[in-house]
């Protein structure tokens, strides 16, 4: 596709721009058919297959002037494969509609792509197929396939007396949030954070193998996100502060903007680390880190304390 | 969740809203785990799985004073199913995320999804997983798992000297849509047939048992998608335009608007009918007519002609 490098999607055409896109998609051995027929076909194994899917909206998920079209492409697929990864699976295949104003530069749709199919290839994931019309703001919906080898790991098997681990990087995102928030760019490697989270992608096969009992991956917010826990498995969780090895980074963001380093631990979640609970502290896979204990619910039910009291910060993500 | 009847998404809140639409999806014995976790979970067995996405903006692909709630779920749902179906497999899951504006009212949301569901449970699909978040217009996305039993049939078999064959209502829709963009609501029978395709779902499992080499589902068109055959096959496909059995509301809407009744069949795309090439007139299941014939390609490779000319009427949908 001859056009020039400030070519809109309107001058590209919805057929020649696909053509483009797909080029950009590797195709694994499992991939019989990918993109370009009604449908893609996957040679699957019997077994389980973890299906999710997610929409991520200009203006609320991303901001086009605070992330490249790569960052956006990479953390688009990072938030799914991060849904695998917390059933205890390994993605396999994605699908991806962008919808999009027509005056979207053709190389900003490009570069997302060519993000989005290499945060897939981190786990040997494909990208089969795909939808892309006009809309007038961007909208980017994912959907991703994975296989479990082992039972599913689900929100609702943590029992009174397990304790709470926690893998990867938390409240860096949050932190970079804040700060590109408000008008700066650094400490760098927070912005970083926030644009390429690093979701450990292995840590969540190795903790089903490891005996997890329930696991959730970290997207509404830390403390949130051990509330879908406690609520599905109906028990009480207690999250220990003074496990978290704060980052320094995150202590300059809340010296610089009067915020508690720990709520954006707590409080933040776009790192898409993991949160599992585990029988005993002797089962918690290496790279896991012991932040809490699961209790009896209340008499009021399901509930999460930090440090054996109501939880008053930032409570997570509300979308409406 | 005690709402007044005109409560909006931003009263109901996403976490409420997610709970009240997901009672409508009932679950298959297949499915492990339904909405709720990080991902779905379903039973597979060893086979190929088809996947297909597809999405769906307001303005551009509905219009909410065309069409109820309701109606709306059932196209977005029967357009994706309708790609299972034109690979020769059968929908197993789906799921759907639905991006809107924060005023938009809890009962099309619930109405959309219970459509949505009515169309799935048409094929016995469940719909086991989505996302809900605000846009500044409505942008549903799709998308549909299957399996196929049989070989997939993919657009790229087809050879010269196979027949065209065609099942399913075609052009019904174009001519809801060409009356409904003049303000008119009759005749009700295309409006309807607009506002809820009805797809053959049983006909492309049939055609792939019987061989068919070559199939799609028309929804760019079917001159259009006759192409998309034509292109990925490498031959040429002659349309037969005396094979078509044009209906008579077809006929009144032309003489109404002047428009050829024909060309509500050659060019529309929203009745979601199978096309399909087969060796021979005998291998054509029943409730399949054939429309055409296969080419040798051109010498300026792979075409359309209808009636030996090319076709010069409305040629599909352009999304930029």
């Amino acid at each position: 596709m001859a056009l020039p490098p400030d070519a809109t999607l309107a001058d590209a055409g919805e057929f020649g721009l696909i053509a483009e896109i797909t080029k950009l998609f590797e195709q694994g051995e499992h991939v019989l058919v990918g993109p370009g027929d009604d449908a893609a076909v996957l040679r699957v194994k019997t077994g389980h297959v973890v299906v999710s899917t997610d929409l991520m909206v200009e203006g609320r998920h991303f901001r086009r002037d605070w992330a490249t079209a790569a960052d956006v492409g990479h953390r688009a697929a990072a938030q799914n494969l991060s849904d695998v990864n917390a059933m205890g699976g390994r993605a396999t295949s994605l699908t991806v509609g962008l919808a999009a104003p027509a005056d979207l530069p053709v190389q900003w749709a490009l570069d997302f792509a060519r993000g989005f199919a290499d945060e897939c290839a981190k786990v040997g994931a494909s990208v089969v197929g795909g939808d892309l019309t006009r809309a007038s703001e961007v909208v980017i919906a994912v959907t991703v396939i994975g296989a479990c080898t082992e039972a599913p790991v689900l929100r609702s098997g943590a029992a009174p007396g397990d304790v709470l681990a926690m893998c990867g990087r938390q409240g860096w995102a949050a932190g970079g949030l804040a700060v590109l928030g408000r008008g700066f760019r650094s400490p760098r490697v927070l912005v970083e954070a926030y644009r390429r989270p690093e979701p450990p992608y292995d840590a969540g096969l190795a903790a089903a193998q490891a005996g997890a009992t329930a696991m959730i991956d970290i997207s509404d917010g830390l403390v949130a996100d051990a509330g879908h826990i406690a609520e599905g498995s109906a028990v009480g969780i207690d999250v220990h502060s003074a496990a978290f090895d704060v980052a320094e980074p995150l202590h300059a963001v809340g010296a610089a903007t009067g915020a508690d380093p720990l709520s954006f631990v707590l409080g933040g979640g776009d790192d898409h680390a993991l949160l599992a609970t585990f029988p005993d502290v002797g089962s918690v896979p290496e790279g896991w880190a012991v932040v809490g204990s699961v209790t009896e619910p209340g008499t009021d039910g399901p509930r999460v304390t930090v440090d054996g009291a109501p939880y008053d910060g930032p409570s997570g993500w509300v979308h409406f």
